[in-house]
């Protein structure tokens, strides 16, 4: 009988320490907190200019342009249009030519992320840029979020680079890329900066 | 003597389900999924355009600002500045003439936001409205992942909707506002637009 006691004893001391267990689990694990994730992957977002010798999957690539068409446009005129490149010669003659964009040298690939203008709409009141640079911050920190790494390097409103951009890609005439946004695995120790400033803000009147 | 042994027997098994379950619960929670997290507050984000009676903390006004400044900009020079506004007059001003920006009168407060000018860079080289683009694209869903609601009125490059803004903030001649954002909590049955269109991606040249 004794040995049987000692053993029920042994049993329940487990069984409590392992219901314990569960409980705590179930507390921290209950909900994601959405907020939380979101907001550290805003923050902790950073340019990446280096990168591995390894190629994305067209289902990540897919991804990242899904991100980037659910940014919000003026009149939801959805003005976005991207040139995937991966073709060396491509890369290499942006990564030649434009300043800042060297990085497209060693990058496995691009996103060229172009507004598509139209005759309805009055150059000096279209909105493309800024529906095309929502788009890209989507893609940027979706990008952050697989574990991969991007950088916005600039191509308008510079003339000189939406030529170049234009001719390499042979865009349309009403074609215009916004910018040249490399992709791959980081292989970079880049960290994010720390930008908040609360001299940035103002209450009511400036 | 049967008597501790049945209880070693329930106790056992009871140790051996919770085992179990201590088990399961570590396989399925170990790593927060980061990249279906921001993918789905990027996918479902919608523009919110009503709001409760409701508002918002400090804190939470923080939080979208800190969201805000953590873009990109080019040169790394953040042009952006932020007027956060509460004060009705204001708000119900702004809503009143500004096309688009009705719901303005019915928010609790919005956040403007702008790029300030530096005579250092042309105007036609000034990248303030990109960078002001991503912050705002960045604030957007940071309040959709706080359970908050925003939407984009556009303001620049419109002509007479920034002077009117300008007025009403009283904002410094090289400081221009992008748009305004009103913020909330939502009171608003929008679901996501499905924007994706294969046909806006093109692969290595148009």
């Amino acid at each position: 009988m004794n040995k049987y006691k000692l053993v029920s004893l042994v049993l329940a001391v487990a069984l409590l320490a392992s219901l314990v267990t569960v409980m705590k689990q179930r507390q921290t694990t209950a909900p994601v907190d959405t907020a939380s994730v979101v907001f550290k992957n805003i923050y902790d977002r950073r340019s990446i200019r280096f990168f591995k010798d390894r190629v994305l999957s067209p289902a990540q690539v897919d991804t990242l342009l899904r991100a980037a068409m659910a940014a919000p446009t003026g009149r939801d005129r959805r003005p976005w249009r991207f040139v995937v490149v991966d073709q060396r010669a491509a890369l290499d003659t942006m990564g030649a030519h434009l300043p800042y964009a060297a990085m497209l040298i060693k990058a496995p690939m691009a996103i060229v992320v172009c507004g598509e203008r139209t005759p309805r709409v009055p150059e000096a009141e279209d909105l493309w840029p800024y529906d095309c640079s929502a788009a890209t911050e989507n893609l940027l920190l979706m990008a952050q979020a697989m574990g991969l790494g991007a950088v916005w390097t600039a191509v308008h409103p510079y003339p000189d680079r939406v030529a170049l951009v234009k001719r390499v890609l042979r865009l349309p005439e009403n074609v215009i890329p916004l910018n040249v946004v490399p992709v791959g695995y980081p292989d970079d120790p880049a960290q994010p900066k720390r930008k908040y400033d609360r001299d940035n803000i103002h209450y009511n009147t400036w």
